[in-house]
């Protein structure tokens, strides 16, 4: 998506440990005439999967599926929690994830309740490196026995193992923007 | 707001400690078509405030202010972030907020370069109850030196110390659901 793509290359800054910040207009600020035009190309790129549900993780995730749910006929969207927390209650979905950003292990949970069989899930997220936070997710629909219409993700950092580890799995990964290389101050789609 | 007040009476639980669980529709799954009514109704209470930033808290908020952002010319949305966060840099604007929910204190951090004196700011927020999240928030628009246009929160308690607390600084606060009495399973609204 040559939007977000030129969007990365103007505003986005490559710090070190791999990191590419995009805060200004994806997760800290948020640009929703962005987030609009993207929610518009997932609902392009995933036309007639009959999506029922759109799942996603905090925080980062929540912006870009709320706008997305627009195209997939204002479908419910559900959020992930992260680490235990008081108001999801004990009869939840639950799997572990690691933060290669954070560095700790979170309990990534949804609530029995908003998940289940009937459901067929697109499952939306900010980033895809390393795999885990999405892995959890599709660990959480498995568990729920919800079909997984696919993954839609803003940027994919497609250098790292996550996007092959999913793909492996039979799962249908479309990504906005696609990094095939990131190394000193430039940064290559493909 | 009727709409929202008859989604709590017809989805919404009362638990154990004064909790009021309302995650079949606003901060677990989200119910994006009472999301845009509700942003919808924000721009009405907020009319004329020349707003060009919302201000939200991760990650409640997130979804309620992304999509209030279209009602307001499309202003950016900007969430603190809360905790110790390697994404976040060290130029940031912060304040402690205790979470009576969850029994923590959090760090609430947002960037400088995301909120400054230019901006006259919309703060959304889930839920009001003794606003701590809120105060913080506004905080952080002091250190900015930014204008805080008003704050617009979905559900408050209003028979908690948050709302006077907030209001007591002469900030405006408007509620889409407003609770004066919560008991028995019985919700008051006024």
């Amino acid at each position: 998506m040559k939007l977000l793509e030129d969007k990365i290359l103007k505003d986005g800054l490559i710090l070190e440990g791999d990191i590419l910040k995009v805060d200004n207009f994806l997760n800290h600020q948020m640009d929703t005439v962005l987030l609009d035009e993207m929610g518009k190309e997932f609902s392009r790129l995933f036309d007639g999967k009959n999506i029922n549900k759109i799942l996603t993780i905090e925080s980062s995730g929540i912006g870009i599926a709320v706008v997305a749910s627009r195209y997939f006929d204002n479908c419910p969207v559900v959020f992930a929690k992260k680490g235990k927390s008081a108001n999801v209650g004990g009869d939840v979905y639950g799997c572990e994830e690691r933060s290669y950003t954070r560095n700790v292990v979170y309990n990534v949970q949804v609530s029995k309740k908003y998940l289940n069989e009937n459901d067929n899930v697109l499952i939306i997220d900010d980033f895809l490196a390393n795999g885990e936070a999405l892995n959890a997710l599709i660990e959480i629909c498995h568990q729920a026995g919800a079909s997984i219409a696919g993954c839609g993700i803003a940027i994919t950092k497609a250098y790292q193992k996550g996007e092959r580890r999913i793909a492996d799995q039979g799962i249908e990964v479309q990504s906005l923007a696609r990094i095939i290389d990131m190394h000193d101050g430039q940064i290559i789609f493909g």
